[in-house]
């Protein structure tokens, strides 16, 4: 049975928390901690109390525990909300935030993704296009325009053309030997397996850059690869139905099975 | 006590969904039908089916009842999400939404506004500004900011630097004996009081002009006001500190209470 929430609670009524998706293998979430930071920092630039790392530890097992997922991999979700509040925008004086967390099976590994630029923009002017929020409609329109146009995933300009990322996934391009993706500024959630690649890239002799750009540049690549941290990085098969190499040999998508398992 | 919610709600978890905030009076809700029709129009949008008007009537009234607020004035909340899902950003196969209607005091008549221009921006390139959606953390955060800066309610722009409008409001401004207000396309909500004035101003014999328009036509106003469904029409006390007439002589104001207790 699920969890129950007041309907007064401010995420319901207003998008007001964040959440966070954590890899867990066996019961054991290697990336919790990178997780848990990344969502203290939104707590503070949202204004909300700083989330009890563990606390939040311990509800995460509980989740795992209850849903049968302590062996193999598993999905954990952990939503934090600006708790219950009156009617309106304004917050109450004493916010006492609310934590959730339920737990669900792994995401299989995916096939090579078929992507569609979505009409939607992202929010570049919003502190929000940089967090991972519970006001994520945009995301899910963009998603639902590029199932309506026959792909799997939607690709998110933001305001000024600039390419941002995908509608759960950022997104990263090859350019001969070199890897690109998306600067944070251009309202870009800064993504755990993206910080992943980001450190790991130097050991492996790889360079990534982080870049504004717009969409002729992510079309001219010679592959594209989705980041998120349940599903590693992910191939991309075509742009608006332009191919790419699925498949490319790159010593990044070789390493980035290693990066997931941390 | 307050009603509960499945924590799988896509309201909870995205923000999938919207709502409307209704006067009533005595039990009577006037402009329910208008709310009503923005809601269905805004389920077309999103992608959500139709809501039944009967049923949400019948869950209006009765959330009335439960807050005993069948006299006098009073806000019911109405919200209407894509229901439970799974894991992730696609909806269900098969949606099934939800409606929760809440009651509560009627705010009541609010002094004049101070206000102040956030730096957030409304995203006038996702339909979900011209819709009262879940994901309204992007309004709340503009509102902090106001309230951190000392003032009631902030000026949202969006990212072209149009005004767009207020974080629970629209914006009118007063040019001579013309009423001027953003274009829905500037990213706005089309707000019930709103159309009201919009509709009632030819037999006041008031010209209201939709325009796109920068801060420094609006801060070179006569007046300002603030409108919607539950206080009507809000005058301005000052934007950023700059004092505006709070209490203009003007016809548009003399009705709008007749406007909002029609």
């Amino acid at each position: 049975m699920a969890d129950l929430v007041p309907a007064d609670d401010r995420g319901f009524t207003l998008g007001d928390g964040l959440f966070e998706t954590v890899l867990a293998v066996d019961g054991d979430m290697p990336r919790l901690a990178a997780h848990l930071a990344r969502m203290a920092a939104g707590c503070a630039i949202l204004g909300l109390p700083a989330p009890n790392a563990r606390a939040i530890r311990e509800a995460a097992l509980q989740a795992l525990g209850a849903a049968s997922l302590m062996a193999g991999r598993a999905a954990v979700r952990l939503t934090y909300t600006a708790g219950s509040g009156g009617r309106g925008l304004d917050r109450p004086a004493a916010l006492a935030p609310r934590l959730v967390a339920t737990a669900a099976p792994s995401p299989k590994p995916l096939a090579p993704a078929r992507l569609a630029v979505a009409s939607i923009r992202r929010n570049d002017r919003s502190p929000a296009s940089r967090l991972k929020t519970l006001a994520y409609l945009d995301n899910v329109l963009a998603r639902e325009e590029a199932r309506a146009a026959g792909a799997d995933e939607a690709i998110l300009l933001n305001t000024l053309d600039e390419v941002a990322c995908a509608g759960a996934a950022n997104l990263f391009w090859i350019e001969g030997k070199a890897m690109v993706t998306p600067a944070l500024a251009c309202g870009v959630l800064g993504g755990i397996m993206r910080a992943s690649v980001l450190a790991a890239a130097p050991a492996l002799d790889i360079e990534v850059v982080e870049v504004r750009a717009g969409l002729d540049r992510l079309l001219a690549a010679d592959a594209v690869l989705l980041s998120n941290s349940l599903i590693g990085l992910r191939p991309v098969a075509s742009i608006d139905g332009r191919a790419y190499d699925p498949w490319p040999k790159l010593a990044v998508i070789e390493a980035s099975s290693f990066a997931v398992e941390l």
